[in-house]
C-alpha cells in the first residue's frame, strides 16, 4: 500500500502462499462472506486475488471492483480469476488512500490483509467509508501474530515470531492488529460494529491444517524475515536456525498451534 | 487434587467466580457435552458443582458420580444441585489417582479444570481410563492462561499474567495446559482423540462478555494471587497495582479481550 512497503515479496512462494493460506482458511474465514442486498463490491487491497477467487464465486449476485495498488499482483489476480472462470470481478489499479470513486458508489467494502501494513488503517477505513453508500456494509478480516500460541512452547521460537512482528513494526505496520478491529471501525465511523475471532487450531489429527496452517502459512511467513531479521540485528542466525526449528516442533506428532483471525463487520449509516 | 495446592482458594468470592463463569461460558464449553449413549458418567474433580448443574440436566439420560478431594466443596456442590432441583447426581469424596471404583464402571468420564493444577496429568488420566468401560468417552476441559491476549497491549499487564502463570507453576501446574490436551489423551492411551479451541471474545458490543468474563473471571483470577505474587517477589505492589489497571482497560469502550479454552474428547478402545 501507499504508506508502506508491505512485508511480503510477490515471488511465486509468495504466490503458492497466499494461494495455500486461502485454501485451507477459506471456509474459516469467508464460509460468511456473503453480501447482502446484492450489489456493486469494492475489494480493497486484493493482492494476487487469493480471496477474490473465493468471495467473489460465492456471491453471485454481486459485481465486483477489486483495487490494488500494486500492477503486478493485479496482472496474477487476472490470470487467477480466469483460470477459476470467474465473471463478476474488474480489477483496477488504485490507491485507498485516494480511490478513483465518486462517493457512495458501493454497496459493500470487503478488506482482507489490507490494514496490517498500514500506518494509517483508521485513514484507511474512513476513505472507504466516504465510496460507501448509505446504509452498506464494510467486512474487514485480519490477523494478529500475538495470537500464534503453540506446543511445545519455545523462547527461540518466540524470538523468530517477534522478528516477524519487528519487522513488521519498523516499516510502520502493526501485525497484532486483529484484535484492534472493533475500535477501529468504531473510531472510523461505522455503526453496529460485530467482530469475531476465527481461530485455526492445528495438532496430528488435523493434517491438513499441519500442513497447510503451521507448515505452509505460518512458518513460512515467520521464514520470509529471515535475512531482514539477521541482517538488522534482531537475532544471530544461530538463534534464528534454533528457533524455525523449534517452531518446527509444534508440526510434528505431539505439537499443536494456533492463531486467531479476527472478522469485522460495520454499518455506514 | 492430592498431588498440588489448589491455586483457587474456596471462599464465598471464590465461589461466586466460579458461578459467574460457568454461567457465562457455558454455551461455550458445553453445547456438545452430551453423553451418548445413555450410562454412568463420572465426574471428576466437581469442585462447588459449578460445571455439574450444567451439565447433569442436560443429560437426563444419564446417572452422575461427582468426586472431588476436597470435602468442604462437595458440601458445597450438594447444595448448588438441591437448589437447582437435580436428581441425577451423586457426589462421592475420591482421589482422582486412587479411585474407589473397579475397573471399567462408567461409560463415560468427565473433567472440566481437573488436570491445571496437578504434576502428573497423563497419570490421572491413565488413573480415570481405568474406571473406564470399553468403548467409552473421555471429556476433557482445560483453559490456556498463554492464550490470553488483549487491546490495548501493556507489558505492565502481562507482567500481573505472568505471576498467575507462576504461582500455579510453582505448585507443580500447568495453566497453559489447554494447547497440550490432545498429546495428552494420545499419551494416555486414548483413541480417535477430536481436540478444539472453544474461544472467548469481548468487546463493547458483547457487554456480558466483558462484565463476566474480562472482569469477573480473568481478572478477578489474576487478583487472586496477588498476595502470593507480591510476598514472593515476583513484582511489586507498584507495579502489580499498574498492571491490574491496565488490565481493566481492556474491558473500556474501545478495549477488546481474548482467552481460549480447549475442549478434548478421546475414546477407550
Amino acid at each position: 500500500m501507499s504508506d508502506s512497503a508491505y512485508v511480503h515479496g510477490y515471488s511465486i512462494e509468495e504466490s503458492q502462499r497466499l494461494s495455500d493460506q486461502a485454501n485451507t482458511l477459506s471456509h474459516l474465514l469467508h464460509h460468511d462472506s456473503v453480501f447482502h442486498p446484492a450489489g456493486l463490491v469494492l475489494e480493497a487491497g486484493c493482492g494476487t486475488g487469493a480471496q477474490t477467487v473465493i468471495v467473489a464465486p460465492q456471491n453471485p449476485q454481486c459485481s465486483f471492483v477489486s483495487i490494488d495498488i500494486a500492477e503486478d499482483s493485479l496482472a496474477k489476480a487476472g490470470e487467477n480469476i480466469k483460470g477459476n472462470k470467474i465473471k463478476n470481478v474488474r480489477f483496477q489499479s488504485a490507491d485507498v488512500f485516494d480511490l478513483p470513486f465518486n462517493n457512495e458508489s458501493f454497496d459493500h467494502v470487503f478488506v482482507c490483509f489490507l490494514l496490517e501494513p498500514l500506518r494509517k488503517p483508521v485513514e484507511a477505513l474512513v476513505s472507504l467509508k466516504r465510496v460507501l453508500k448509505k446504509g452498506g456494509t464494510i467486512t474487514v478480516i485480519e490477523g494478529d501474530h500475538g495470537s500464534a500460541y503453540y506446543h511445545p512452547r519455545s523462547p527461540a521460537a518466540q524470538a523468530t515470531i517477534q522478528c516477524l512482528i519487528d519487522v513488521q513494526a519498523s516499516m510502520g505496520g502493526d501485525s497484532l492488529i486483529g484484535r484492534r478491529l472493533y475500535p477501529l471501525l468504531v473510531t472510523a465511523g461505522f455503526e453496529g460494529v460485530s467482530a469475531s475471532p476465527r481461530i485455526v487450531y492445528a495438532d496430528a489429527g488435523r493434517p491438513e491444517m499441519v500442513d497447510g496452517f503451521t507448515r505452509k502459512t505460518f512458518i513460512a511467513m515467520v521464514e520470509g524475515v529471515r535475512q531482514p531479521a539477521i541482517s538488522r540485528g534482531l537475532i544471530t542466525e544461530e538463534e534464528w536456525n534454533r528457533g524455525i526449528a523449534d517452531l518446527y516442533r509444534s508440526a510434528d506428532s505431539d505439537g499443536t498451534f494456533c492463531y486467531t483471525f479476527f472478522k469485522a463487520v460495520g454499518k455506514k449509516s
